[in-house]
């Protein structure tokens, strides 16, 4: 049986939502309860994998990178799990969602501004992967707000 | 002028990507600095936006919420930045990024499991936009890789 989560577990994410790098007090406070509880609860809350990754949203651009979201549409009757496997054996491939309605599968690179290595990459991810019906390219330019919840 | 970005700043922010709640110290020993280097250089690229935010990746799914993302695409000759002013200003449109390609906008949606809710926040927020040519629904059902840089 999953375990419960309660108000105080969503209380405590949106919290890590905004910043990540508070401490167990900094959090303890907030939450008027002690730092073992808050401990124990995010170790809960990992475990169960309700917190997937602690992480940092940086500005891809001044890092020299070029953010490119990939919305595919798979055609009617191709199993999307081995494409999924697929994906994952990619390097550059560094968010992979499952997803139903206008794409089935939505992938993010991550690559180093080079705009002819960009369309090698794209060209290569969909020659190796069967069963494209279609693919939605998109370039980030700019995150303007990014507030997970 | 812009302060420089070394390697030093971006290895930073890949282990940070990995894991954001490194402490200093963790951080100073795979860098091979100190506590205080670490600190300064955090507190460098936080000034800069090199680094916009610590955050943390949920099960949106188990916390009991719908992720869902909207691409955009405005009508050719509609201004962007009024567009990006008015979403703003909505409390469910939790990241806005501005983009070049298939969409002008991405926008994603962090809303409670409920589906004519769903329908109708997106349709209000269809009408409140002008210049809208085209949207892409997709619903996120699974973040199955989560690993930015």
């Amino acid at each position: 049986m999953r375990a419960k989560i309660d108000k105080i577990d969503i209380q405590l994410i949106k919290l890590l939502s905004k910043n990540s790098r508070l401490t167990y007090k900094e959090l303890a406070e907030r939450l008027n309860t002690t730092r073992q509880r808050i401990s124990r609860r995010m170790e809960k809350l990992e475990k169960m994998g309700v917190i997937k990754k602690y992480t940092v949203i940086p500005d891809f651009d001044r890092l020299g990178y070029v953010y490119v979201i990939l919305g595919i549409t798979l055609k009617p009757g191709v199993q999307i799990e081995p494409v999924i496997e697929k994906l994952k054996k990619e390097d550059d491939v560094k968010i992979i969602e499952r997803a139903i309605g206008a794409h089935s599968i939505v992938i993010h690179l991550v690559v180093p501004k080079d705009m002819k290595g960009i369309e090698r990459k794209i060209n290569e991810l969909s020659t190796k992967i069967d069963g494209i019906d279609k693919m939605d390219i998109t370039f980030i330019t700019d995150i303007v707000k990014f507030d997970i919840l």
